[in-house]
């Protein structure tokens, strides 16, 4: 065995599976690799041509293992595989299956194959939405916590929804599962072999606190589901229910060979792909927010005491680092808001102008774009193109456009997203602010820091705070290999692995207070169209 | 001389000349020519070179008198000349220029080739905006009618600011201007050899009501324009003043070798080219409104009455028809927004795919657009892509879309923007209807009206009358030839010769519910944004 020693943060997306080794000693990165999963999401047919009737976002278990299994054959033979300490893994949550007893997925079993409650539920799979209300509905006659948990609303994402749905549409199904988990736990207990449980995500999804509902509320759901928890974690008699960084258990033999990595080594708890950039950026304190800036944006934030903020998702002791509170708030619709531009709004001309430079086509708008100042020459957005999920807690919400002439040019509607979304991200700041809890430094990652140095500095100018711009690709992978060197008794790897080479974004003085002026403009335009001053948006996206 | 007898009509537009050769005896368009102006609209430099700073609009007179002759002469060979018994001319306005006591521009004059101020100003040159504010802070501090003839408000481009602004900023060209005419006025003028000028349009541009402003008025805009009526046409000793369709003269023997025409045929007093389509839709009563339906659109009405309407650009009785109010209003911005939206916001394989199936992009737009429901799928938008000159009168308005999702397609905005200006033409109906004026049918006319059934039934089902449609291409040309024939001694010509052959779309009774809702909706948009609940789109113009 040589000096050096890795671990592999398995990172599993939304479309794919992206690993990385990583040296414990300072994090650099040793190799990458990454699997899309082979049928991506299903929204209109099951594998076996079953149509989907709906609104329907699954996923299937076997792509996870599949693309694990090649990601960390293909890591494994970048090295020497004894010089790998320990694994972990992060997923999308709540992305929810039913199993047996055995953690086979009822999906897999040749009677289920077709029930598409059977498979797994993706994060934005959004079918649970009557549930969702329907749980809200009781916490507010019960005076539950819960929604404080969860900024005043209950998703149809988390995994209660998801599961209440399972029971309403297809009770079969519901009755057959031994328990309904989250995918990143499913997974490390495949690894461990013994059921796994991140206790993160059953506070943030599950309505956990030392237990989860009790029975009165579980009950007023539908009478039998009394005994919900038994279907959660409660009915695994031996198990592990613990933070990610803590060491679940150990590599089976079994998984060590299908894997090519020795047995025994420490396999770490699982944890959320938005949480597992807090370690790879280093955050460990109050008041450093992280973005992770994609095609949605996660803003995620800690702090010494609990504050209540509204229009956060969560709002929780102990989800990212245990001793602090733990809030995620975010935008729904950033680099989807520029894709979808970029799609279908930009002309002919303009794509033939890229393709003659060799541009992509969003590298030409942020290039004409950053040629106009600030307040995108008399245009301004609003950012909820997939509705609202911070401060207004509003699916029904829309975007809009304002200041539009017969002169207005693609590269002013663009720059106005852009502009929109750091309006919609200093939104949240203050929102966070106003409710006590400080922000005081700002980190970024995700897809679009490396690309788009014009909205990086254009977050600054808004916010009015620097930015540190992490490009690290790779980042909810790396902060699970650093839960996976935690998992193998390495002491502080957070401070010696994570990702400390930023570009610092500062704010120009000169837009700080041009932006003001029109921050000042978006907030009432926010408040006028999303509190209740003309609901028109929910009224034109049919909302009765 | 046989039995046929015809006329001539030269409609002069903003880039081009246009004339009909039509038959008196039942309005059929025999022959039709064109020409576009040679140096058609100058904003950046005069001809000599002379680089435009500033908001400028010029034409060259030059450009029409030779785009007359040619038209003419290429007419005139389609027949026996001696079978055309008038002419007669509707020209944009006002479209002004000075001129020195032979009819010659003072821009032709070598010593003010290089004066802009010398030039034609084109009827959307908007350099006189500071000399309208003026004028109207004038009309109100001497509580004079001005204003209410023209929808409360003075406009930038009629006469009147024009001539002012000329005195301001180049007060050489002023002392040196015999007058200044509209454009319309020195064509008929240069036809007959006498001073002519068209009674309703000193009405509706140039504050005439038995007599131009008093000196008190004119003095209070500065001391020495109190004699400014004899730079109008108080200055003429001999001259014509009288109604379009009224003969001005005849056609002056060196004029009619020009042109190829015989000398001594009627020549009628000229009309504005918006005016002229009353005549060739055949409306001669109270309560038709005619929908000029361009890259913007004219929305004219007669009364018997007078009523006072907010958010006309006139009210004055007489300058349609005799004996009848005459009303103006419309939307700014039509098929200037389409085509802004065609050229701007619509992706490449759009394009591609209009170009594989030889369409254009908007008739593939609408063809797109035309599967959708009434509403387009979610998206509204307010029509103001060149502000609003009707119910709100503010320049600084500007266009919106809401109910953006990732989702849209670009023929839902498509969609929206033909909406938003159906529901502003609704607006502007009820305006008029509040007022005391009756609006019981609708004709169009108009560049788009056979382009575009599917604009013309969403028209009908969101104003919830039959729209009848003239396809006749060449309307206000059509119009002037019926002048040209009432100042021949042809009687009742516009009974026989305006166009009846009505494409008629009715109202889907399914659609006007639909459409009544939306229209709400529009209206508190239309409302909020237009009428102070809140500034931000003048904000967002830079108006302080």
């Amino acid at each position: 065995m040589s000096d050096i020693k890795y671990t592999i943060g398995l990172d599993f997306g939304s479309l794919s599976c992206r690993g990385v080794l990583v040296d414990v000693k300072d994090g650099s990165i040793a190799a990458e690799a990454s699997m899309a999963y082979p049928h991506a999401v299903m929204s209109e047919a099951l594998p076996d041509g079953t149509p989907l009737q709906g609104d329907f976002c699954l996923q299937s278990p076997a792509d996870f293992r599949e693309s694990m299994i090649a990601v960390v054959r293909e890591l494994a033979a970048k090295c020497d595989p004894a010089d790998i300490i320990g694994i972990a893994i992060d997923t999308t949550a709540s992305t929810v299956l039913p199993i047996d007893k055995n953690f086979i997925p009822l999906c897999e079993k040749d009677s289920f194959v077709s029930r598409p409650h059977a498979w797994m539920k993706m994060w934005k799979h959004h079918g649970a939405a009557p549930q969702a209300e329907k749980i809200l509905r009781i916490c507010r006659e019960q005076k539950s916590p819960y929604p404080e948990w969860y900024g005043g609303t209950v998703s149809p994402e988390c995994l209660l929804s998801k599961v209440v749905e399972v029971f309403e549409r297809d009770r079969e199904i519901y009755d057959e599962a031994t328990a309904f988990v989250e995918v990143m736990d499913y997974l490390s207990s495949l690894l461990t072999g013994t059921p796994t449980f991140s206790l993160p995500l059953m506070k943030a999804k599950a309505f956990y606190d030392n237990g989860y509902p009790d029975k009165e509320f579980l009950s007023a759901i539908h009478q039998d589901l009394a005994e919900l928890p038994n279907k959660l974690t409660d009915g695994f008699a031996e198990k592990v229910i613990a933070f990610p960084g803590e060491r679940a258990g150990s590599l089976c033999s079994e998984m060590a060979e299908i894997l090519g990595l020795q047995a025994g080594i420490a396999v770490s708890v699982g944890t959320a792909d938005s949480y597992s950039p807090i370690s790879a950026l280093g955050i460990t304190r109050e008041g450093i927010m992280i973005m992770i800036i994609g095609t949605s944006m996660g803003m995620m934030l800690m702090s010494r005491e609990g504050h209540s903020v509204s229009g956060v998702t969560a709002s929780l002791p102990d989800i990212y680092r245990k001793d602090l509170w733990g809030y995620a708030s975010g935008l729904t619709s950033v680099g989807d808001s520029f894709g979808w531009f970029a799609e279908n709004c930009v002309p002919a001309h303009y794509e033939k102008e890229a393709s003659e430079r060799g541009m992509g086509i969003q590298q030409l708008l942020t290039e004409k774009a950053s040629l106009l100042e600030p307040g995108a020459g008399g245009v301004m957005a609003l950012d909820w193109l997939k509705g609202n999920k911070s401060c207004l807690a509003n699916p029904y919400l829309s975007g809009l456009f304002i200041g539009i002439t017969i002169s207005t040019r693609p590269e002013q509607m663009y720059r106005a997203l852009i502009e929109a979304t750091a309006f919609g991200a200093r939104r949240v700041i203050e929102e966070y602010r106003a409710s006590g809890v400080p922000v005081d430094e700002i980190r970024a990652c995700g897809g679009i820091v490396g690309k788009n140095p014009l909205l990086m500095q254009i977050y600054a100018d808004v916010i009015g705070l620097p930015i540190k711009a992490s490009w690290c690709a790779q980042a909810p992978a790396l902060g699970s290999a650093i839960n996976a060197a935690s998992a193998a008794g390495i002491e502080n790897a957070i401070d010696s692995m994570s990702d400390s080479n930023f570009k610092i974004y500062y704010p120009n003085k000169d837009n700080i207070a041009r932006y003001d002026a029109l921050y000042a403009e978006y907030l009432t335009l926010h408040d006028y169209f999303g509190r209740g001053g003309n609901r028109i948006m929910e009224r034109l996206r049919g909302k009765k």
